[in-house]
């Protein structure tokens, strides 16, 4: 089976590569029509490795995808043969520990697609099982549908911070995550959110949804931004997308006393932390990984019309040229949110 | 000072009353502009008493208000003179046991507008604690302004319910508070809202905002419309806003395992609780008793525009015609939302 | 294999049928040590039905178990041959929608033991998956163990409560899972329970526990006690368990503003609710089915000394004399709290 | 009025000195009796600041307090003269917005004892809101009382956790604070509590309680410990109580999946943290502020036998020699957990 691999740091090919073949009683055959391009691949691609997870073998990329059920295991009683589906791309050991308590995505068993040693789906098809397969209603297209995995990361966000309806957020770094924040806090029942970056076309992009209010802290302070638009209060809610740990610097003068503070960035090194800061204002922190139990309201949402992430698909590349996409990607454009490949003709 | 004077059940009069004049060390004195006639005003009209609140004395009516700050308390820093503002109107003493834990709104000793003995505000002016009026943006309308006070108890209701974002919500009963619970569910978090009720009228003016599906369940079952609009799975949360005995039948059907219903409206008699289908459920259910902490929140969200509630202001009367209003508004036509009575001109 | 058998509505009989053998890869074997009989049981033996699950066919009975692991499954690397264990009942679909959430309890598909059509284990031993058992400490005994799935409903009932440390709680109701739930309400935070019945020898078993103050409410008003054990506040969490629907009429009077309100009791018939009553005191509701992710915390509690669920094991039979504990059992005597039949010598 | 001034950094006299004597509407006058000397008193003697609270004006020292009330305001009604009563040290605007949402801990504006400029109680009498005196029952003696206040702030770490019934806590840190939140943990709901330091003196204090389990990080690594007693899960919430930031490398590798880290200890400069840990474990981070609404709930725990803290008062002082009782505190002897100084004869 063709498929874009990641042959070591800095090499990728198209070539014909053994997959798993064998439809299990609780799975799912789909065949491939579009996968997102993911920070994560790019990475694996550029520098070989993410953290402790090293690509060692040849490894095919891509996590964020729709597709088409050709056939379906003899159990599987959800889905049929014909519906068209996104994905949830870890796949944890259901009766371990951390599943039966429902944060699934923290069972340290999980497999992730495009995870070293597990294969992602730059592929013409995959077999994954039904529990983590979800049916797209006909009004989401499939390029709409490879988008639901990196806004469940929002999700996610926007989840475990509680809002509370009529929040004032504040999301920092205007990245791909830290926009799909902002849009999944304004869906969750934030009234506004501030969005904070260096780049102003990433702000420009985020500044075209109604509620999300672009802050440039090359020309605004963010403190200034914030304590205007709360009357000197504070935020609600804060989150970290930007993975910066110059962020972290006088974060917690942008919250309200009882505000909450939600991690979704990954600073590289150990950041330091203000922790009285933290306690004067007795914070919630709360930290985000992934997803769970998110894909079905993130597909309720883009249904609804209430969640629009069209507008953050900047190309579509055909599956021939997926090398392109990423080399482009690999570029890190300040305009491009999103790259898409589809797979399907 | 002219005000609306309700003499007794069924007899209103506008005329000369002897109101509250001083200003406290953390009041402000407001100059009343718009006025919104609620149920509770009729129901004292029509009925002289809500269950053990009885009109024993001439009472000023109404309680849904804007106005403009004409003084300030001389420890007021908050607010000053000319501000555009919103009133909540119950008053609690604020170093009750309940305030403390900042649920003030079932403070036992809280003092509320137009609840008997206390007066309403359908007059010229009124006194009021600083902490309890909220400054309203300039693009917030006086009219909108006094729409805060009804929306405040959907705000509570969508509060409550702890909406996870994308959750799919049920509002049984059309009225003014089932029509603002449905928009606070949605501007609080939920994909979509279905709201039933037996009036056509009312749920076509539900059925004007997105994302909120009217059911008129003369025709529909409510049960087929969630479990087609959830897959059989039910709704994560439902609201009871009909205060109807018969929307507990069959109630818990509703819901999907784990769900939350939150209970709104008033039934006058005791009801019929299936407790053994809410146990099967593992149904969580919440109660709302009107408001607390929501009125700024109120404020954010409809002056970010994600919520609007102008489509629900119905007729609007001078104050010399509020006796007409009254009597319009006792006959309960299902096309009216919600009378309002200027009395600024 | 010898196992007490439910033939039909009121006839047990002691005699070998046919049970499964076969270890799945994530199940193990147990030697099954002390079986608990649970009021549900009984009824079956009684009624031959409790709702809607009827015994249609011949079924072993039992389902508070404790045994001896003597084979595992070719996956199963949590436990090993010769590890004391107890174990969870129901075994749910692990892939369903309400298990990815972490309300296993809620699965429609749950399969439960000695729940029509499944056989329970009062017999010599049992297939059971590895996830669903749990190692006993060398200081918990097989007869204490066998005491965890009852006491998993009170800690469903105190952690579904919420509690804030020092809250003061109310139990209605002093069978078995009155108890049990009074017990993991003490050692899940509060600082005193009051407990109610109008059987004064249940009574006196659960005033023995340090905490718990029972009230005879032939003799006293359990509003009264309640208020004056609360300064006229009210309780904090009131545990409604006794299923009887006269425990529903004041109920709210017991409690204080913005309490909770959890229900473990079932009543066979609908109850008269009072809504207005729950609203006007904000209570937040919660509901108990079964019990999820408990039975570690149950285990550790007991192994730490904080709960001695000893005093409530009454009397020990033997599995040859078992249809004689159930023919006990059903008198219901006010002095049984717990019988167990022991199987392994 | 005598009082113990502190006249500036390293200076105390017992001296006259002028203090408020006007009982407002809503205060008591209360005579006290038992005053605990707290780490904050001492900073204050040896440092003259906490961070930017500096001592300009000679200051009463003194917040942990308890006394019997000799006057009530004309508007109290929750007390009387004669009542035994403990205080809340700080007094709030109870009109402010975070008071208002029931965190009235963290309102900016408010007043706490022995907190420049503002006096503490180390005197005959003082004047305070009723609402922030909490009535004694008859079995909580004055010297058990005056550890209310620092008990609160472990029965706040203890309510922040929100602990789930049976949960494995770790306190990181054996100080006075440390172990009084290692006993609000355990009354609180916990099963058992790790406790950590480097002093055996002060880890054989905590280690008479049933169910805390001390660790001498000297000899054993406290990972090694917890894994051992959660089967190498983790604990469920870590309770940072050092305030040293090498507590921080590696805290969460002690904690288990969504587990939960409470920040109760206060260091001086920037910590490293490692925030890809704590997303990876998806760790909820909770922050500790003194406290609010505990008080209550802390006579209760001491009243109803469940926590005892009379173990931790090591010594008591007369008035006349607190100056020695200062001096002696500030040595800070492992074997001292808390000394106090009784006013009343």
């Amino acid at each position: 089976m063709k498929a874009l691999v990641l042959e070591r740091k800095g090499e990728l090919a198209i070539r014909d590569i053994d997959l798993p073949r064998e439809v299990g009683a609780h799975d799912v055959k789909i065949a491939i029509h579009t996968v997102g391009v993911c920070g994560s691949d790019v990475h694996y691609y550029t520098h070989g490795a993410i953290g402790s997870f090293v690509v060692r073998e040849p490894m095919v990329l891509g996590h964020e995808a729709t597709g088409t059920i050709t056939e379906i295991g003899s159990e599987v009683t959800t889905l049929k043969v014909g519906d068209r589906v996104c994905m949830e791309p870890g796949v944890p050991n259901m009766a371990s520990r951390a599943s039966k308590l429902g944060i699934y995505n923290v069972d340290p068993d999980v497999r992730f697609w495009a995870t070293p040693p597990i294969h992602g789906v730059l592929t013409a098809e995959v077999i994954h099982p039904a529990a983590f397969t979800y049916k797209l209603p006909d009004n989401v297209s499939f390029a709409e549908g490879a988008m639901i995995e990196p806004f469940a990361v929002g999700m996610q966000a926007a989840t475990r911070a509680r809002i509370t309806p009529g929040d004032v957020a504040v999301v920092i770094g205007c990245g791909p995550i830290g926009i799909m924040t902002a849009i999944a806090a304004l869906a969750g029942g934030c009234s506004k959110v501030i969005i904070s970056d260096l780049s102003a076309p990433k702000l420009a992009i985020a500044g075209q949804y109604a509620g999300i209010t672009p802050v440039n802290i090359t020309e605004t302070s963010l403190k200034d931004a914030v304590m205007r638009s709360t009357d000197g209060w504070g935020a609600d809610v804060i989150f970290e997308a930007s993975g910066s740990p110059k962020a972290y610097q006088g974060i917690f003068d942008l919250l309200r006393p009882g505000g909450t503070l939600v991690l979704v960035g990954l600073p590289v090194e150990p950041v330091a932390f203000d922790i009285p800061a933290s306690i004067f204002k007795e914070a919630r922190i709360e930290t985000v990984f992934r997803y769970a139990n998110n894909f079905d309201r993130a597909v309720n949402l883009i249904a609804s019309g209430k969640v629009d992430l069209k507008p953050l698909i900047t190309d579509t590349y055909d599956f021939a040229d997926s090398i392109a996409a990423f080399d482009r990607a690999a570029k890190g454009l300040p305009e491009d949110v999103k790259l898409q490949i589809r797979i399907a003709q």
